[in-house]
């Protein structure tokens, strides 16, 4: 069977091309995993397009991306014990608190355990129990990829929408805001982000970058993150509708990929702990752009995560 | 401004044309409408593909639907005073158990001021809360034309997802066992739907139609309500997917719209109090012909309305 | 994790919601599996439009079909120790010759160890080889879904393209012509099939069901195969281009998933002894509605082949 | 160079396949072509979605239709000196009635050579000059499948829109009403064709091939036409939109390939002088699956042509 | 009712979110307003794809623009008295000097009511009526993002197809071309432009965007309109396809939206007089990018007028 | 017939709206032609997805590219004597090692006869044998724009796969590895290209542009095929894929159209003896931007080749 996948087109398509573990979560350390490459299929904290719980499904579909990362030279699933392990189990598709506390749970225990996740959603609301078990013992570091500062507070009944987990992160104690970079922010909502000013988190507009140049942004972050543990979470809606169409908010102004890959590898070297790529609606992407683009920012995470120290 | 709306290109689109009455659900009788086409955007109920919280947006586009049905020989615009007051006001789209809540006091309003509603969704699930209103006074019977019997009971914590609004309808006594009849049954989940013949409904399998013949199904259809006031709930995906791609729980092997068409317009003369388009996914439709079928089937109910006794 | 996979958006998808068994062809006896689900990713033999390399795939990403056929009242994974066992491992993208071969391997292999194979192409060009694994012994019966005879002769250098494998089958010894039956024929390539004719094999052209009516035709499949082994083959062209276009070689005129369905179940209780489902190309179909028809259509086979004696 | 064309996906693509020869309307009798298949590529006389300019290149492009109609046992294309003579010639883009006069005075050529033209549209509006030009010595006969009569009058200013050739073709005497049956009738706007009706044209209603049977209003066509010249105009729309998503003023609820080919094929032996396919809208349709049934259309007409007294 | 178009999904969707003032046109002064935000559904001034008579629809239909521009600190909506206040009403559909006057007379009294227009097309033959009313009392300036200069001479007997209005405006003598620049053309019709230089337009090419950089070419449009009246025509095919598909003439090789972006809000503090996106083809736009650009474009205009003198 | 192919959407389109000459390649040269537009329909030597064989259908469908190059400022068409001389025959769909023999072939012709090859593939496989034919006498230079080097070894028994056509010319003696860029190399397939580095080849990755800067990039291309005769290859997934989804293998973070337009434009005045385009996979591409940037480029080519001394 050494050949049986061989042919990009061929056989069950799994997270980056990693092997598939269903089985790992039922073990006690994971079965022995460093890293997780998980699903998260909700997208009951959407305000707008539903369609991202198919995100897991639609990057798993990508048929070529890795091994190798020749810009870092790495081949990430050759330095370190890695799998699809499949999707965080719910115990149900109608309750968003319930999801958010299912997604706690699995975390949780990929905390203990001591396994580095990178996951795929989903909206972005899967992040904040993701930061809130890692995050548990001492707040993290973030830099974060989006068109949007998700920094507003409750809505509409609810704290765990998909606008507002980085808020909450902050308030559980498991963000360090003012280890936080938040770049490609543009769109209507400003207002709804003040806790990011207030927090002391750094903001990079969409339009600073043309101003900035890409590569002080990228400096810009290496620098807030520092050289403590931080986490990656990357919304493709940071990125420009055309390289991603197949997202729930889209913000017509966005990064370009390249600008994107310049800004991660800028972070090879510093203590990446894990990082999560959201918002994939493969409803609204026909020509699989987007479900390319996230898997080859998972790739780019996971590479970071292969050369950390 | 009379021929401001000739073009079926041009304007604001409402549906089947209507007259865009939003401010109506803030007066006291509706404004004296006596039939209302109501959009009911929410999607938190389904089991699988999300998205037709966009149903009502989508149907609202179709360019060209009546205002003749000449089958039926009536232009059902001139004889109800009739109008698109728009959309269900939610107070939330976190929340299932909301929504069905916000559905069932604005339909209370609706029956109270004796307005045929006509409505759009949103998935299955609005059509309990609407039932409920409609069936205070006494259970009314039901044409149910569907993939699924959606009488299954409580699943993963809540009674109101789209696979269960037929049974809680009998159970809370506002549906009429006796009277309702399923058209176009067929899939996988037919162990779900023991309700149905337990509680005497009447069950035609998308098979039945080849055996019966489509118009003793329009009979029996007939002969099942009777002559007493009765609802008629339209999921598309009693339609087989070549013609209705745009839903969340296709099946394979349904109904035709002639053959909908025909078991409809059957129906001319009989009490009809009010009807729904369900399960418009217009993500999954790229050449919208699921919006113009719903479209269509919302214009024959509009029209047997129109000819009610 | 029993509840792993209750949600149809979750998890890796596997062809008819089966266990997923990669490891299953490396064991002596298949793992003591009784039914094979597998895929046959190449689409080297067509003459036209290429894609169904990435039909298994496709067919693997369907939602929700199954578990429980209500038609024919079975549950063929609780009858039959079955198994996604992945895809036939090629050793190579380049060769049809090759291709050929390498199936023709792992099929005697599956013969051998009395597995039923349930098969999704791929192109009809690896009909030619499964046939020839399972008639090894006596030659098979076969019912033959498609718009085209695909009994022409060689072609360009080759006698393995896929309009060809039938003739191949009989001319091997494999396939009896007298108990073959082909159904929905139709198009422009009538002067390529003298061979069915010659054969003696009965081919029923689109136009006929209209004039025998679809009972009288499954009435006449059930007649041809008889009480003996019989095979099989769905290629999707033989329905309507509207209902599968998502295929090579579509032809106008076709039959309905429906009428496809009436020739199936007729044919419960007779003894099959595996099936295919191909040319499915999912880049010419954006609503998925083929890949959906192709999940059902298997799994009508694998309903057969639960209740054969 | 005699192999050139055999690949269905290779060169230049014409219409049917058939020779291309731009250069014979130059030539005083079309270069001695007893066929011609035309391209008319116009769309200024739509009411709704406009696009079918694009309808002669999207035929075109459609890979395999013909050569051989095995229904008919006929390969028109060995029985008649037929070319694809390219597109009419128009003078500019943004007059109707500079396009009506430039079809005019190019089908009058065509008749005036005794070549029969079987053309494809552009919009509906082509249809009256085409008869105009094959009428100008006797009323013609008409078969005409469609969804609307297109037998309204004037409108906004002119009388060539795509809503009234059939009566304009009748006012300037070169359509016989008598001899012209209209299949496939639907939608809303019954109340314009009343011309229909007091002229004496016989109407079949979309619910009638129901109630009729389809052999039965194959028969009524081939009745109504009877032994004298007569012409076949086949808009897309006819057909129901799961078969014909793309064109520009789609009807649910329409006839099915299967039986506009029964219809077709019924007329075998009759003297059809011409035909066309219309409305073809290649824009809204994804899977070219209307070009294809388009194509195929035209393909039965021209084996009507070969078989023509 | 004030919550009920709080979901971006729900309700009957304006531009730009604005309310829906149909009545305002038949109001002495439009009701008061100071902004109008108008659809021009014609597209039969098209010399290549058809289809941007549904650009106002498209427009229409995005979910999420606005309210608050972050990059100019200014929510138009607040500062402006502004309403959608419908599509210009058209006399036909078949007559392009008829929809041209249509316009006229429309913007003609708008201008005479002092409100200011932004306008959603339509082609851009649109531009040349509004900038004659806009520009009767005195000829105004202009900023104009294009892949085309759309100053040719009259074609194929008319001079309001959509490659001339500015040469129309010019001769007219409502624009003056000393302050007109063009911005992002490129393509092959450059020959047909020379108006635009013998006129003294400023023109900046696409690869002079490359070499000068965008803050030049910003600059550069600032010193052009002076701080006298302008107008902005943006012209979707001003962009690479890539981020606007949806378009009747598009050319590779574009700006992208950040590059549009700056140069608008570059023009921040002058006097624009009214503004226009046009050419949005929602036929060739599956993703919707297309119209979110435009929306986009459109409210960054809406910011300017919002912060003019 | 002067005025019929005046309108973009009308006749039978051919690459870049040259004249049509299916019938030169039967002349002994090639009827004089100085410059052939060529088709070359094959994907047999993809690895991933397939569907290219459709790549020169596809491009010839692109309405409107030329004639005039406003930043070269020629028209190249009228510069040279050049047709469309329709597609290379092939000998079957069978066999991708006859396929390159056919290529072999066809290409020796032109070159014998002296006139400049442009073509349109096709997969990569395609540009071994034309550089075959175009280099038999001296060893040419290369400019190469792909994601992948295309360099690598054979693989599953073929060295005529699309991924390693340059290295085959290298090893054959036809291409002069030291004249030899390869621009915006990226993605996994790193460890393949070995043969680039060790032959001397110029390898610029996509994330040099950035660093370098698109002009040095240029003018490097321009040092390294210096004033001897040079190919371009162009293979469309060197762009970033939402520029060019339809693609067999695209690779996210590539460059823009602009980018290459501004490569491609540098090398005016060299010595440019052919080029091609490939990859262009119609299936994955629903807005045709790839088409189009593909015929642009074309284009781009055709114009240095005008102007080459």
């Amino acid at each position: 069977g050494e050949n049986r996948r061989s042919l990009p087109f061929a056989g069950v398509s799994t997270l980056l091309g990693a092997p598939f573990r269903p089985e790992a979560p039922d073990l006690p350390d994971f079965g022995g995993l460093q890293v997780a490459l998980v699903g998260v299929p909700t997208d009951l904290g959407v305000t707008n397009r539903s369609g991202s719980r198919f995100g897991p499904r639609a990057v798993r579909a990508v048929e070529r991306v890795g091994p190798f990362n020749h810009a870092l030279r790495v081949t990430p699933l050759a330095e370190r014990r890695a799998a699809d392990i499949g999707d965080v189990p719910f115990r149900g598709r109608f309750s968003l608190e319930d999801n958010i506390a299912d997604i706690a749970g699995f975390y949780a225990r990929l905390a203990a355990a001591g396994v580095v996740p990178l996951s795929v959603g989903g909206d972005h609301s899967i992040t904040g129990p993701i930061l809130g078990a890692l995050g548990r013992d001492r707040p993290v570091g973030l830099v974060h990829i989006d068109a949007h500062c998700d920094t507003s507070g409750p809505q509409e009944g609810t704290r765990f929408h998909h606008g507002g987990p980085f808020r909450q992160a902050v308030l559980e104690g498991v963000l360090d805001p003012a280890r936080t970079i938040q770049i490609g922010i543009r769109g209507s909502a400003e207002m709804l982000y003040e806790f990011s000013y207030v927090s002391g988190m750094t903001v990079i507009h969409a339009e600073d970058v043309d101003t900035m140049g890409i590569d002080a942004v990228a400096a810009k972050a290496r620098e807030v993150v520092g050289d403590q543990p931080f986490y990656i979470s990357f919304d493709v809606d940071g990125l420009d509708p055309a390289f991603c169409p197949g997202t729930g908010t889209p913000e017509v102004g966005g990064l370009t990929p390249r600008e994107a890959q310049r800004i991660l590898r800028a972070l090879v070297g510093l203590r990446v702990i894990g990082g999560d790529v959201v918002e994939v609606a493969p409803q609204y992407d026909p020509t699989t752009v987007t479900a390319q683009v996230a898997a080859q920012m998972l790739f780019e995470m996971f590479s970071l995560v292969a050369l950390a120290p």
